[in-house]
């Protein structure tokens, strides 16, 4: 075990976490937060982005400026070698979600043909698509209809010409236009991820522009290919979500009963969890416990706590720690985000990792091998295996942390016009969009991503998203950032105490109308995949004010960013006009040229993504410095709309 | 400029490159060669294969067994790292060979629709493949068929379910029963490539032995639906390679003539390049030329070479020297193994550099886009830019190095066999196998792969080559290194004094059946995608002998490998059961368990590659050594099928 230097307070926000640390040092565990420190400061080529290792005349690393070499053994200069891995990164961001979205695809599909146990759960939603995507609806059976589109979604994998499917349903003509110009248009995902493989190889591409426009065009790929049609399905599938109530933290896992962590990304086989853990709560009584307790990590975790309201524990820096309380019987991954060393951390406790997918698998995990045919029985033995796990505890080693939050979620799109409604039948958006005018609402800020064991967990998180409710800022959250701001009340009425005068008084109005005494301040839409609602929200509002996303006064930013998934996602955002901040150093400084391009702002630097898209991306580690350069961006947009602006300095 | 410290004589075997390395040193001008030099040391974790950057917790690295973290942050292994790498490797190997292919796939189509200014040259191969396909043939037009047969071909990059129809066509059942038994069969290349980078990102895979399975499930993809579908299609629209004589070394570039060099790997442009120049030699002597010279480098080099004769100068390390000749008009480059640093060269002397594809694109080139539409426009404008740029020489920079060698190519698997009919008409493979039996032959082995400026260039793989045919080994040769061996004589007559004399018999018999004095001792099989063909010629010889290719003597090396598809291809050649040499360290010894899996012995290890394909990497630098490595395994073969066996130590 390596040396640990920090107190645990200075590692986590969250008190549960912090317990559990001292647990784990205690059981002898080593945990994410031990290694970050013991791996102590990271390789300065790596950092600066100038380290190319993808033939075998290098490794080759370049200091830029230095003394020695300026290009590596085959001539790629610093410029070419960051941009190539800033593309290859925004390519194993995107990869994941390709494939999440295929794999929902294709339930669809056996759903609709009766060869998977699922069912379509929201007809409304498969019809909207259906219609979107020209496909005859009237007087056709429901499955028919679902065979279609998931056939229709499967072409974003498959067509070799054209422009990608879902971005023609979902994207703005105008700025289509925009992407058809500097042709960054997808033409099907699998294409467009070997094509991007394909460039960064030994000798393809060497053009730093050519590069990024290839990571935009990956981004857009990820964007529609991945976040949106994940999403779309999955709501067909498993219903639009709805506003829920819930619980936050450690203290959500029961000494009482049977606990199972449903971890990673894709929710068939949590779904079935769940479904499962209610019909088999007797054979849990069986052995002595209360009942089957299903509680979330990462966005698996959103995406049932968003559709079933199921508790969530903790997110990604800390999805050790649950198996630390010692009261974990499984935990269940799917894919992405899941620690390697979950296995070595349940090896000292009674809990069984259990992995599910052909593609995902750890050594020292058991492998139950999951598809959407087998989803009942796949559901069934791992339930069983973790009933049979709870008799093997050891009393001794079970430590609970107690503290637990109320949090609201379910804030689809959909969702958030509902309650809007309930202000304004007639003409929904009117309340919101006057409010944003007025000012009461200085713009809307998506609070994404991760937490990084490099800083301290969920600290940057919540101390960005305060700063911005203090102005007025309205938030939305998805992934591990939302996780952040449940834990600490963000997403409850408590959280109201938080927001600046303007931003309150909306939240109540809006809260009021729906029989709630307010709006919690951080909306929560879901998973990382569910940033497809946050954009279906600005394309809502764009559209009704008849102006594109680039124009409007929102932003994304994701303050302690780890995953690549978070770099395509932002540079989506990026591609749409919107400004990302990241929170950590993303590795592209050393490149003058490529950050120039990505952070630049237009009226300084020739070629800039502020210039040819109109967002830019915003590197601020201090969180409170981060949330004023978004609300300096925020305003020079609403000046831009000729919005009244308010005096933040 | 760097320091430069070697001789040139150390740099390079070719006299030629030797000259214009110190050529380059007078003019100010940085190669390659400099460039390794000044890179020095090469950063030991990304040797080890232990550096891994794929999140922003890292970068992350290991000491294997050293006092430092045994894991990254998110708790990877070196084991799971260096088999992350290495899939990683393979797959950026991999994904250039799959674009390639189905870009020549869409020009089948496209030439089928009249769309594209191409012709079926050799219906008959066309008609094969239809065939094997299980597409009805008879009375229907060549372009109907050959539509089908594109379509077919896109199908590879398109089918959500089934096995790679390149795959079932050419490989041996028995094989495939036991591919499908380790799960590693492909669907379509696009989805596997995306799959692979899905599980290589962070939180996916982490189980080293499913990861490198994952990259064989790569490699089969490579084979299959990149080498194999290039070449079968290739040869159906420019024609099946026959043997050719032509010249090697700068010495091929005329002083006289506008000089146009082809490099890169598609020859769909290439094609038109030769076509044009041919048509627009009176422009070239409008402006004082002699007429239009074109020649090749890398693997557009063997494409022309290998079809039309085209003479090559140099291959992949030396790519920088025909342009410091200060008499190449321009040098054309399409994809892959293309240094940025061309038009840095370029600069210094007259050399326009022409990037051809929207996705390989280089600050400082010119960019003249081709598709296969255009094709015949774009190869004008580029002969002449080239054309016009012959006034723009500076007389005082030219020198051309006189060295020159006659060579023998174009030994597509069908011209083997047209050559063996010469002395079996009923039976052409019953001499070369009765000559294996005996042991006149005593095995076959691919050279293959690259140069590299880590080593002497071209040294070790004529060394090699050397070792093997003095024992009788018969060689067959791709890539850069075929290039290495034809510099060297080896693909002429008078490489038979390097040869045992079983093996001279043998080629000097089918030599005069063919009307010439000697079969050439290596033969020349074409580009890297033509590995397909030295697959082709194995599966042609265990097919006649009943056996599968993992039980024939036969074997792969690659000396001076440096282009991550050359570890693709090896992989594929692995998954066949073939043993595969490579002279530079693949970065994988930081991980005990995927250097035993790689390149351990069935008898030695649980689980190797050995035990589960039949084939098994091996690594050694010295070339001596490494022959004798390789015959040691061809010899173990050989004992397994009973046939007699030399002592050869």
């Amino acid at each position: 075990m390596s040396k640990t230097v920090h107190n645990v307070e200075e590692l986590s926000l969250d008190t549960g976490v912090q317990e559990m640390l001292l647990k784990a040092r205690e059981d002898g565990v080593e945990t994410a937060f031990d290694r970050s420190e013991a791996m102590g400061a990271r390789c300065k080529f790596g950092l600066l982005g100038v380290c190319c290792k993808r033939c075998l005349e290098g490794p080759c690393r370049i200091v830029p400026g230095g003394k020695g070499p300026q290009a590596g053994v085959c001539g790629a200069t610093a410029d070419a070698i960051v941009a190539r891995n800033f593309l290859t990164l925004v390519t194993e961001g995107a990869a994941p979600h390709i494939e999440h979205a295929r794999e929902v695809a294709l339930t669809l599909l056996e759903t609709a043909e009766g060869k998977a146990p699922y069912s379509i759960s929201n007809p409304d939603k498969l019809l909207d698509i259906a219609a979107r995507l020209g496909l005859t609806v009237d007087g056709r059976e429901i499955k028919e209809v679902a065979r279609e589109v998931a056939l229709k979604a499967l072409e974003n994998f498959q067509q070799q010409f054209g422009v990608l499917p879902w971005l023609k349903i979902k994207a703005q003509p105008k700025t289509v236009e925009r992407w058809q110009s500097l042709n960054v248009l997808p033409v099907n995902a699998h294409l467009e991820v070997t094509n991007a493989v394909n460039r960064q190889a030994m000798g393809c591409d060497a053009d730093p522009v050519n590069l990024l426009l290839g990571a935009i065009r990956v981004a857009l790929t990820d964007g529609y290919a991945g976040l949106h049609l994940s999403t779309d399905l999955q709501d067909v599938l498993f219903g639009v979500p709805a506003v829920v109530k819930s619980e936050y933290r450690l203290g959500v896992i029961k000494e009482d009963m049977v606990n199972i962590s449903v971890h990673g990304h894709i929710p068939m086989l949590s779904e079935k969890i769940v479904e499962w853990a209610e019909k088999l709560e007797n054979e849990a009584r069986a052995v002595g416990a209360k009942g089957i307790n299903i509680f979330g990590v990462c966005c698996t975790g959103n995406e049932i706590l968003m559709r079933r309201g199921v508790p969530v524990a903790t997110n990604f820096s800390s999805q050790e720690m649950p198996i630390v309380t010692g009261a974990v019987e499984a935990m269940v991954v799917d894919i992405q985000c899941i620690m390697p060393s979950l296995p070595r951390v349940a090896k000292c406790y009674h809990t069984e990792i259990i992995t599910t997918l052909p593609s995902v698998k750890i050594p020292g995990a058991t492998h139950v091998e999951f598809t959407p045919e087998n989803a009942d029985e796949a559901a069934q033995t791992i339930i069983r295996k973790a009933i049979a796990n709870f008799t093997k505890r050891d009393p001794a080693k079970i430590k609970i942390p107690q503290d637990k939050v109320e949090a609201y979620a379910g804030f689809s799109t959909e969702q958030i016009l509902e309650a809007l409604k309930k202000v304004n039948q007639e003409d929904p958006l009117q309340p919101l969009v006057e409010n944003i005018k007025s000012g009461n609402i200085l713009g809307v800020v998506a609070l994404v991503g991760c937490t990084n064991p490099r800083i301290k967990q969920d600290w940057a998180n919540v101390e960005v998203a305060k700063e911005l409710l203090k102005h007025n800022v309205l938030i939305v959250a998805t992934g591990c950032s939302a996780h952040s701001l449940a834990k600490f009340s963000l997403m409850s009425p408590r959280g109201l105490e938080y927001c600046g005068e303007g931003l309150q008084q909306v939240l109540k109005v809006i809260g009021k109308a729906n029989g709630l005494e307010t709006l919690p301040p951080v909306l929560h839409m879901g998973s990382c995949v569910d940033n497809s609602r946050v954009d279906d929200l600005v394309m809502t509002l764009a559209n009704y004010l008849g102006v594109e996303a680039r124009d409007l006064p929102v932003a994304g930013s994701s303050p302690e960013v780890q995953s690549p998934k978070a770099l395509a996602i932002g540079s989506y955002f990026l591609a749409q006009g919107i400004d990302v901040h990241v929170g950590i150093q993303p590795p592209i400084a050393g490149s003058e040229l490529v950050s120039n391009i990505l952070m630049g702002d237009k009226d300084r630097h020739a070629l800039t993504m502020d210039g040819l898209f109109g967002g830019k991306l915003i590197y601020e580690e201090d969180p409170i410095k981060a949330a004023h350069l978004i609300l300096e961006r925020i305003i020079q947009k609403r000046k831009a709309l000729g919005l009244p602006c308010p005096d933040i300095t």
